[in-house]
């Protein structure tokens, strides 16, 4: 049974806590956001990671940004927040429900008043983070019935309850699916640089009591060869119009290779995370980080002196390499742009 | 202009004098063999690795076992050295240049009488170090007459000084390139789990003036989709009498994209490398390593208590994913069965 009690991001005491995910699996430290550049910072510097989490910790800090501006300047806080959305909306680049939940939270401050919004913006965050548990739940469902019985999947990244308000997309399912008795094994890629895999997602399998195996990201075609793996499944930061999908560097290769054994390849997001405004994933903005990302390790550098390093953190893979992507409004199988639009009109 | 000074197999005051890689780059440390037992360790934990490395390395570990013998048996020697023999053959299993060099050493030793075989024996393993730099050298130039002008290349693992006696299988053919104004950049992937690419390929082409970056192994399928990689070089631990290969994990995906992107696949290793017993690499044997090689850095772990690992430490490329084989007797285009016992006859 999965127990799933992990929730990373909460509203305490007038403050944004999130668990900082720098510091896992070894510590449980809380980062409290108590302003506008406190949430810009826990984005930027990976405090909080995973497309759905940064949207939903956005929304927070809207409320934070909100409570500033009417504080300072009271009936004018409209007039002055503005840039402060901008600022926010520009943390970091490829996940475009950052965008699409500060768009949610700016709707909602054209219809407010001039008097005080605080309450008003913090129920529409609250309501989105409980949505986003939702719609996991929902997703995890309809990804679990694509999944036949004795599987073994890959997963790439974490996209588990750390990546959202809760649950998970990708995760979800698998979750949803070993619930229901039809996943035997998880490999989970480390997911260089960062290590997602070996430090955030084999913590939530163990703590769920599935079982779990680590693998280095290269390894994952030598599984396939052998014959087992049913399901490549992986989440997203941004969908185009036509179904390409970014994701953690690595995923397209993992897609590659998965088409070349035959092996099926899930992609699993909230709609939150189309952008139906990029006919194609060629579009979508690609963050490069910091060279020592791949040259040190806490501090501790490996790498030879001297030497440099390119650091995309995602990639695109092309719609024609996936075969599901499943959304909380349903899954479209073998995606292309006249699918995708059928689903967001849905 | 490469210089490639390096020489990390030397022998010294009747030692076996390594450069102990598990240290590099930060740390330049001898590790002496005085002893059969030294070289088995020296191999089995990675002060030494790289197929040719090891063979040169395991021909010195015949002519300390060889003087142990004679030391304690006299002109019985013959007699007890077999027995020293198969525990060095099973030091690793993969790479068969091992097993190779110690057949060369055997065929000596048969030739051998019961005299003190000490001089015999130090001569021949001191003329494979020196051939195979020889090996290495002409390699490099039929391997870099395969690339054009104005190329950029991706390279996986440690092919380099360290892996061989001297100048490297595929970093060879990358210096010889480099030398011969061929090359532009060099992408070198980190290679997990060991991280060979950056902690001793990066340090070889630092030293050497050779422009090189560092990627995480999954982002070479990104890297290729921008168009300007011409070819991946890679070494190898073992070629089946097809032409299938085995080599360090993550070489089957590298080919994978490669083929993907109709980028082309070059494989540098010498003769004593094919194994035309084997009928296909299917029947290579693949060594699995420690899970720790995964969770771990110098003894820093990271991944997520509880958690596993599966961890093969090499794969198996077919064929039909290679464009090129080169080796000293020469090059093999779009190799097969056919072609490779043109190879060896030749």
């Amino acid at each position: 049974m999965s127990n799933d009690s992990i929730r990373a991001i909460a509203w305490r005491d007038d403050a944004l806590v999130l668990l900082d995910q720098r510091y896992l699996p070894d510590k449980e430290i809380d980062f409290v956001c108590e302003s506008l550049n406190d949430v810009i910072d826990a984005i930027k510097l990976m405090v909080v990671r995973g497309a759905p989490a940064i949207g939903v910790t956005a929304a927070f800090g809207v409320v934070l940004a909100a409570k500033a501006c009417y504080q300072q300047h009271g009936e004018q806080w409209k007039h002055v927040i503005a840039s402060d959305l901008k600022l926010l909306a520009a943390a970091r680049p490829t996940a475009v429900n950052l965008a699409w939940a500060i768009e949610q939270m700016n709707m909602l401050i054209k219809d407010c008043g001039t008097n005080n919004p605080h309450a008003t913006l913090l129920q529409k965050a609250q309501s989105m983070l409980t949505e986003d548990i939702q719609i996991n739940q929902k997703m995890g469902d309809l990804g679990a019935e694509l999944i036949d019985s004795g599987s073994q999947v890959i997963t790439h990244c974490n996209t588990g309850s750390l990546a959202t308000a809760g649950y998970g997309t990708a995760l979800g399912v698998i979750r949803s699916a070993f619930k229901a008795g039809k996943i035997e094994h998880v490999y989970a890629d480390e997911t260089r640089p960062w290590l997602q895999g070996s430090r955030l997602t084999a913590w939530e399998l163990v703590k769920d009591g599935i079982p779990v195996s680590l693998i280095v990201d290269s390894a994952s075609a030598h599984l396939m060869k052998q014959g087992n793996i049913s399901w490549v499944i992986v989440g997203s930061d941004r969908i185009a119009a036509n179904g390409d999908i970014a994701n953690k560097i690595g995923t397209y290769a993992a897609a590659i290779s998965a088409r070349y054994h035959h092996v099926k390849f899930m992609v699993v997001a909230p709609t939150s995370t189309i952008d139906m405004n990029l006919e194609s994933g060629d579009l979508i903005p690609i963050e490069q980080r910091g060279q020592d990302e791949l040259m040190q390790l806490n501090g501790q550098y490996f790498a030879a002196k001297g030497s440099q390093a390119w650091n995309p953190v995602f990639d695109v893979t092309p719609a024609k390499l996936i075969d599901a992507i499943v959304t909380e409004k349903g899954v479209i199988m073998q995606p292309n742009a006249a699918k995708m639009i059928n689903l967001m009109n849905g």
